[in-house]
């Protein structure tokens, strides 16, 4: 009898954590991969830019790699494509405005040239490799996203991406109930879903009640209007925009990125701007204040962003007056907390009121709540299901809530990044690992920075450094120079003179130690002065600064 | 005619921030001090262990400090007594519990004998200088908090504490709404009242709540059960033994702070445990899985915790087993989030069900939502308010609920720490600043940890360092060892040895310009080298370590 064939679902990131979405669909020598996005760095990893997927498997496996599909525009789904594409120039399948945003970013990169970008539509069918991959419309907080349908020879498997089902989506989008209730007909074998949001019951709101909110916000305002948001939402810019236009005000962007996205949405028809409301900030500064309206990055505080800097009084262009009304339209993403605080606090000092939680309508998620998650899995019937997108906790609830839709506990898997889940079309199992795992991205290194650099960096960042140089002669183990003493980040210097001194006597204390035991060896000389003045300091200090000695010889 | 007499408020913490809370009460050549709290440091200030109030103010003015009156034992409260009784030894007045929680502090760090505690009840009256404090009981997270009427030469100031109006508390002591009824009839100069939750409408759940969901889980639970929970919650913890008592659960309690909280609470009478119901953690093990339950602290994810060990399998007495019952009994304090998030996750796959939002009925806060606010200001009915104990945007909002209460709005006062309000029988103003702010502790240091210190464990924490060093003959200029170059935190120098060779070189360059100049002067040779080897780095790397060229000379 032959093998009974199977497809194998190998998920490289977004198990376990929110971020660095990827997906590898296997089927004998062909390798499907959805999405390639990257994470911001957690607090512990100090100095990280960004953390991508390690892709050592799809490396391994290059030329059976057929192509990567894209589900939508967001940094978590595309971010690391720019590292990808270097490695492993495939072509890309994704949606007119997710390839807009990718392609800028491509070009940041200097990778745009020699990438194959193919453009698809909703209800568009693609081949790639033994794939047939059928994009579908799906709401979420950026246009242009779409659900997957990946049919291989041993059944169909559904993708969602990041969704919502928002009944009344600003550009009238509606996700594609018809195609995914189709498709549960005819017969699913698997569904991914996104778990993000696992922990809401009910419905997640209309992006529109954002809009009611900025109707009435700006309908009050009498003086300037700030509103902060995601760069990427460009339904909420339009709202903005809308609003601003009917209350006959201006509108100005600060924010590289808003900017940037503003330029792509306009010029792929995503964003529609009424003649003449857009102006420069320079512009908008010389305009009366109500009659103005100013879009910002900023939203989750971040240090360098236009909000942060106009809170600080620190934006060339843009500055607060009392009675400005500042909307920060979103909530933080967990970790952001304090930072937003911060700014608000700043905007409140100045004079300005500002709307800034959730409960007052400013925002909505993009991602679905119980009701819709448990709505997808009746319209698509799958046999097995896997969540998605989620920290383990929200796989976990996830997964309870599709066996409470009617999926059999058994045919329900709740993975991990590298776990390979092997689909035959009767049953599924965990077989084994792959590599997976983060790859961290400081500067132009990739994969450089590792544990022993994180852990010095984690040390110096708590009590600094104290470096001892001594300058001793090769033949005879005589010292010429030193022991000098130089620190940073420990104490401040002046104010501790005393004690550096007595950290001096103890190197050479130590020093002479080692000449009276005759000790020559210059790795237990370094040790020794290592411990001895580790212990002083601790008992003078408590605190436990990296001690580095040096000795020089001539 | 004479001077007015006038009372001046003066916070030294707590305003704009949670925590670190110090208010002070001067009349003519008098102060008194209200509370001595501390804050856990944002995540800017490496490796600072904790913040305190800077209390140069009572130091120029200390033969006039008259004592220092304590509302609770809350860190925020209570936390930075024992560095200001070492500057500043004046009588310290507090309830039982508060005082009980207070010396075990005091006796940490050895300044419980010269402590002068003085040990009061609700309603008592103590005469402090000029001043008549009353101590009002309230209801809050922690046995024995109070409010306090002070009464001056110019009238009453209610001071709140923190504090929530439960009228069902787990010890039946409801906050003593007459007797602020009576003050407010009398008359009340002015109310500084509690800002914490101000954001939330209507009021706060009962404490009583978690204890019926706590009778709802363990009842339910097959397995072991934990809850995790602030240490000083005596309420929660007794809740917790109560219902483990009545489902013939033994309790054992890990982590070093709640075994000593439980130790004086029982001591005092704060806590009733149940004759046998208490067990050692080993005891615990030992008995089967569905008779025990674990009480212990960890509830923020902090690193080195009871639960956060227990969560990684790295805790000595306590594991967990699948089909275990976690309760996270706490909402994350903003900046906590990913921390107790990891938690979850990691009890979650070792198969424990883990209940942990506030949804579930696992934690209600301590403080008052807008409804107690706008109560306790109609109780007091005071001529001035001023809040206290909250970020700027919470002082704001609760200065408009006072203003929808019925205070106008000249006589409601948005302070700031150091702002100095002064109060006569008719009118209020700021009338000036005096030095307040923040000192950090950094092991034993307090105070010397500055601006530039924290600024190079920034900078090392992002990127490392980079320490150059060569010897030189002082007398002709010429190198005769070196240079050398050892960074940490930067590269992996294994992996990087090219880079290091070509930064040698650069330094090399760099001195060898410097001989071709005839430039001699140290500094001018450190800082080329500084910048050339900068700039080289940067190119190479886009990253900016610390660049520290020592010159030892012979």
């Amino acid at each position: 009898m032959a093998r009974e064939p199977k497809v194998s679902l190998i998920p490289l990131g977004g198990l376990g954590e929110i971020g660095k979405n990827m997906m590898v669909v296997r089927y004998g020598d062909n390798i499907l991969v959805i999405d390639s996005g990257l994470m911001f760095p957690e607090e512990d990893l100090l100095g990280i830019d960004v953390v991508i997927p390690d892709i050592s498997y799809l490396l391994e496996n290059k030329n059976i790699v057929r192509g990567i599909v894209l589900t939508h525009g967001h940094e978590d789904h595309i971010g690391a494509l720019p590292y990808v594409l270097k490695k492993l120039n495939v072509p890309v399948y994704g949606t007119k405005l997710t390839l807009g945003i990718l392609d800028s970013k491509l070009r940041e990169q200097n990778v745009h040239n020699q990438a194959k970008l193919n453009c698809v539509k909703p209800r568009d069918v693609v081949q790639v490799g033994p794939f047939k991959v059928e994009f579908i419309r799906v709401s979420h907080s950026i246009p242009d996203a779409v659900s997957l349908a990946i049919e291989t020879p041993i059944g169909t498997i559904v993708h969602t991406g990041d969704f919502k089902i928002d009944q009344t989506p600003v550009d009238g989008e509606v996700t594609d109930v018809q195609r995914l209730a189709q498709l549960g007909d005819k017969g699913v074998l698997a569904l991914l879903s996104d778990s993000t949001n696992v922990e809401k019951v009910g419905y997640t709101m209309s992006e529109r009640v954002v809009g009611q909110t900025f109707d009435n916000t700006f309908r009050e305002a009498r003086e300037g209007i700030i509103v902060a948001t995601f760069a990427s939402n460009v339904h909420r810019l339009q709202q903005a925009i809308t609003t601003a236009h009917r209350y006959k005000r201006k509108v100005a962007v600060a924010g590289r990125s808003m900017i940037n996205v503003v330029n792509i949405a306009r010029e792929l028809g995503y964003l529609r701007v009424p003649e003449g409301v857009l102006v420069e900030l320079d512009e908008a500064g010389k305009l009366p204040r109500n009659q103005v309206v100013y879009l910002t990055t900023g939203s989750q505080g971040e240090p360098m962003s236009a909000l942060t800097r106009i809170a600080s009084r620190d934006h060339r262009q843009v500055e607060i007056m009392p009675g400005d009304t500042i909307i920060i339209s979103a909530t933080p993403i967990p970790g952001n907390e304090k930072l937003v605080a911060r700014v608000i606090d700043q905007l409140f000092k100045q004079g300005a009121n500002v709307i800034y939680d959730a409960a007052s309508g400013v925002h909505v998620s993009g991602h679905p709540s119980q009701e819709e998650l448990k709505l997808m899995i009746n319209l698509v019937k799958p046999k097995f299901f896997m969540p998605v997108h989620g920290e383990y906790r929200m796989l976990v609830k996830h997964a309870q809530l599709a066996r409470e839709v009617g999926i059999p506990e058994s045919n329900i898997f709740v993975g991990e990044n590298g776990q390979v889940l092997e689909l035959t079309r009767r049953s599924g199992r965990f077989t084994g690992r792959v590599t997976a795992g983060r790859v961290l991205v400081d500067g132009l290194g990739v994969g450089d920075v590792g544990n022993i650099v994180l852990r010095d960096r984690r040390q110096l960042s708590q009590d600094g450094i104290l470096i001892v140089v001594v300058t001793i002669r090769r033949d005879t183990g005589i010292i010429i120079s030193g022991p000098d003493i130089v620190s940073r980040g420990f104490v401040y210097v002046r104010e501790a003179e005393e004690l550096m001194e007595e950290a001096k006597e103890k190197v050479k204390t130590a020093l002479d130690k080692c000449s009276a035991k005759k000790m020559y060896e210059w790795s237990s000389i370094k040790s020794l002065i290592k411990d001895d003045l580790s212990k002083f300091l601790y008992e003078k200090t408590r605190r436990r600064p990296m001690i580095l000695p040096i000795i020089m010889d001539v």
